[in-house]
Formats: C-alpha cells, sequence, structure tokens
C-alpha cells in the first residue's frame, strides 16, 4: 500500500506479477483464493484443460512458493491436492491491489 | 452482464480478452480510458518502452478496432494520437467485469 503512493499506476501494471497474470495461473489463484484446499482433478475440470498444460501451471506457482501441492494415493489411486501459501496470499493481494485501481479509473 | 450469470466464472477468467490483457495493451488502455486522448511521445514516457514495442501494441489495439491512431504533421513534426474507440471501451468494461469478480471473491 505504501508503494503504491510511490510507484506510478502505469508502472505498477507493466510489474504485475506475471505468475499471476497468465490466464490460466490467474484462474487457478483466484480458485485457491476461495478454497481451502483443491483436488487437481476438480482444477482440471474448472478449468477444462489437459493433465500436462494444469500440470506445467501448478509446478510454476508451486516453484514460486505460491502454492503447495500434495501428492499421496489414496485407496491405491493417486491424489493431488493444491492449497495457496501464505506467499501466494499475499502475492494475489498484491496483484488485486492493482487490479482494484484499474476498475477504480 | 446476462452471460455472467450462465457463463462459469472460471470460463471467464479463461476468456479474458487478450488483446486486452496483455500488460502493455491493459496499460496503454487502462490509460486511454481516462482521457480523451494521448500522444504516443506521452504513452511513451508513461510506460517506459521503445518506439518499436509500443507501435507494435498500438497497431494490434487499432486492428482490433479498440482504437484509432491519427498520424499528421504539426509544425513539421509528426504527431501521433492515440484515442479509444467505442468498441474499445465496450471491450475494456467485459474485462473489467471479470476483473471485478476476481476482487469480489
Amino acid at each position: 500500500m505504501k508503494n503504491r503512493d510511490k510507484t506510478p499506476f502505469e508502472s505498477q501494471l507493466i510489474d504485475l506479477d506475471d505468475l499471476i497474470h497468465s490466464k490460466i495461473r490467474l484462474a487457478i489463484m483466484t480458485i485457491l483464493m476461495s478454497v481451502e484446499k483443491a483436488q487437481f482433478t476438480y482444477l482440471k475440470k474448472l478449468l477444462k484443460t489437459t493433465d500436462g498444460n494444469l500440470s506445467v501451471h501448478l509446478t510454476k506457482l508451486e516453484d514460486a512458493g505460491y502454492i503447495s501441492v500434495d501428492k499421496r494415493f489414496v485407496h491405491k489411486r493417486p491424489q493431488t491436492t493444491c492449497k495457496i501459501t501464505a506467499k501466494g496470499r499475499n502475492a494475489f493481494e498484491r496483484y488485486v491491489d492493482v487490479l482494484e485501481q484499474i476498475i477504480k479509473r
């Protein structure tokens, strides 16, 4: 919030977090902000995407520390569960701060 | 607005207008929404970008009918003026509708 006053709005737009700004990752993050955790299969269905594509984007978010991905076997079937982290939540909130300014204008 | 109720939010996110979603074009559109018109040199300075890069993105927006670009000589110097069109304004408002939903969640 403090930075917002100092950094010109245009620079903030250009500096929008690319990790979140990609549409599919924005969708993943938006979903994970509103649920405690989400299964891989649930995200895949909601986002109408493929295993491969979803995996790529989840890995990017995981590598950035924005989400945690837990893989385990449940009743002998692999189950992948995703959760937003505190770092991811902060990053998303910073991102949304800029969106709010776009709207206010 | 009617579509909003029918189309799942996740699909709306994935369907966000790519012409606007690119960060530099989002910045250009946001600026042009708030001014009557803007000079090329003004946009270039605000966005801290090059002639070539700005031209590419302005042409994409112009080709989509989202902005009009007027080139003329003023005191023997070329002057390029950009303005948002009604179509651009509508597209931007649809885009912002989805941003608002991201924030509300």
